[in-house]
């Protein structure tokens, strides 16, 4: 059967899942308005880390190009800003994870598919364009929600049924924040630090075009503390902001904030802040036209998590590799190909939307006692550590109340 | 964790799962308002055939008591009662199928239970029973429709929106029909006949108490010229029964016709007849109760089929085997453990439900190429056949027109 798949978007998914089908033989166009150079000079797109099983598929892919064991980052730091006194704990990787600005990724992937002979063609599409894609490809998949894309996909509810974002972003990268390294005491690591009432910071070591920096990723309680980060306007009075970030991280992410260099503490360029919120929002496989033609979801399109557990990329991939097997096993884009990409992809991609979002919310009695346990165990903190890769099996412990209990018991029990 | 699991209902889904956890070491007791003796000397309960996939799983759980070849069957005989001339073609599967009167089988699935120190109750549910049940059990699995059970589960219109028996069925035992068998030129078959607009026959070589007769499972169109025979009283007049037969076999489904001895030609036994329908219907795999307990569906109430495909039997046993595996693995028997039971089974489940819903239409323009193709094709046919035992397959290549054309094409090119 003829295969010419249309891929709109050039974000982790789309490139992914185009490098795949290259891989595969299959003929495979990537639509996206932004070049290579406009992604390498603009703006920071997001602050993400990839998973061992995300680096795999890399491997796979042989685009693997920051193989360097001197980047990556061995474990999570979790640090609790409690009332009655601090909480800080480690869970490790068996493998490690890494962060590289996707101002370098993305660009250094679209070169990848372009020397291979891959199509990018360069637009925006505007709702009357969908038309026409359809009937040019015999299946399209979408993996950006810009313009008229995202609204092809309906809304799922019941998995998500947020209509604000339930966290306000402040996210950049900054100098002068130790994360550990090759060169320091302590190996490179990433902080999870909480501070109750008032959100999550993510510290993230990150590769940039100028070297290591440190991402500071602020998930910010509406109504909270820090709230106003979201919208505190930078370029307007640098010092200011650079002051009032250290203000608030000196009273809720202590932590982090003994590990800063005040003297160096800054942005580290000046397109790398970026500021808003996201609606959790999962979204239907597929959709289908006319013409007995489909559209797929992949990345974000179909489930956009909050930052907090690092999943969004990670999960695009996984997709993307889901996605490319099923094409390259189909015999027909129907409405049974649409299902079984979903039957493939979905137990992992929505059990990173509920653990995503079920950490957004204030911890239950047993999330309570499973940062306790993992205090003082750090099995049970290296198993949840290294559950990032697996999300499914991270829902499995967390999805009720008794699950978790039977969790903590077993790794006690181990313990005894 | 303390997995307590209470069974209630005795056929195969039941029983499969009830000696596959005795034989992994966990507590099922089995609940059913029929002793052996009223199961064995009882009405005709169906007419089912097993196929490899489902002997396979008797020898797992070490109740092939009828691993004899001489009972086996060996292949589907296709006939089409064209207006323009008969068709006829055969498929065989790669290891035989075999159908054994549930009065021999079930009683004999209880003793073993039974005889390996499992706990059958003998009693009736009522509506108020079912509080008590939840309170008593970890787990209760309900297997049969009986009573206010099946209400428990919710319908899903989205994939059986019927409210009507697609079929009028009129099942009996009968002496005098030949099928084949090792004393004979042709080996034992299924006879699939197929009157167009009136109806469909089932010709299954059974093993009964009495040794082998055959089971004649009419599922006739409402309105067509068999639509009486549902209601035809045998018992008034049944040499009137036996001939009405006789004439309507010879109209409508003269390969069988020709095959009967009709000074032989008898109804087995008083109480080998059959006549009803069934509304084809798909529930929710679970129900929850207020105390954070669970129900899980199984067999027939989970989805129960015209037995057209001789899916019914085949996919409670399935269940029963994923349902087992899953209660095996559970540490809590909460909400997404009844989601990883639907995500195991579903789709062989739902596609048993699927394609024998699309056989009861009249046929498709791929359909009817398929039905031809395969009168010229034995490997296409025989793979058909081979089918039988993978529904999710068999849906692969039926779900959609064009996924038909495809499988053909691709038969065709291998046979050019």
């Amino acid at each position: 059967m003829s295969k010419s798949i249309g891929i709109i978007g050039a974000g982790i998914g789309g490139l992914h899942l185009a490098l795949y089908l290259q891989q595969h033989g299959i003929d495979a166009t990537v639509i996206t308005d932004r070049a290579p150079d406009d992604v390498a000079s603009g703006r920071l797109m997001n602050t993400v880390a990839h998973h061992s099983v995300t680096i795999a598929r890399e491997d796979a892919l042989g685009v693997n190009h920051w193989d360097d064991p001197s980047i990556v980052y061995h474990h999570h730091d979790h640090f609790f800003n409690m009332p009655d006194g601090p909480l800080l704990f480690r869970g490790a990787f068996k493998n490690p994870s890494r962060a590289v600005d996707y101002r370098l990724y993305l660009p250094k992937l679209m070169e990848d598919f372009s020397d291979r002979g891959g199509r990018i063609e360069y637009r925006s599409i505007q709702d009357n364009d969908v038309p026409a894609l359809v009937a040019r490809f015999d299946l399209l998949v979408v993996s950006t929600g810009k313009g008229p894309l995202g609204r092809l996909f309906q809304h799922r509810s019941e998995h998500t049924p947020y209509s604000q974002p339930q966290r306000l972003l402040c996210v950049g990268l900054w100098d002068g924040v130790d994360h550990g390294g090759p060169d320091k005491p302590d190996p490179r690591g990433v902080t999870l630090s909480v501070s109750p009432g008032h959100g999550e910071m993510i510290v993230i070591p990150t590769l940039t075009a100028e070297g290591m920096k440190t991402a500071l990723l602020m998930e910010n309680v509406p109504g909270g503390d820090m709230a106003d980060l979201v919208s505190l306007n930078h370029d307007a009075d640098p010092a200011a902001f650079r002051q009032t970030i250290l203000d608030r991280l000196e009273q809720h992410h202590p932590h982090t904030y003994d590990r800063i260099d005040t003297q160096r503490f800054a942005v580290a360029g000046q397109q790398d802040l970026l500021q808003g919120g996201i609606v959790p929002t999962v979204r239907q496989t597929a959709a289908s036209f006319d013409d007995g033609k489909f559209a797929i979801a992949l990345g974000d399109v179909h489930s956009v998590v909050d930052p907090l557990m690092g999943q969004g990329a990670n999960m695009a991939s996984y997709a993307a590799f889901e996605l490319g097997q099923a094409i390259v096993e189909a015999v027909v884009f129907d409405a049974r190909f649409c299902e079984v990409v979903d039957q493939r992809r979905e137990d992992r991609v929505l059990a990173a939307s509920r653990w995503t979002n079920l950490m957004l919310q204030p911890p239950s009695e047993a999330m309570g006692r499973l940062i306790f346990t993992m205090s003082q165990n750090r099995e049970l903190c290296d198993a949840f550590t290294e559950n990032f890769n697996y999300p499914e099996r991270q829902w499995d412990h967390l999805a009720s109340e008794k699950r978790t209990h039977a969790w903590i018991d077993s790794h006690m029990a181990q313990a005894a």
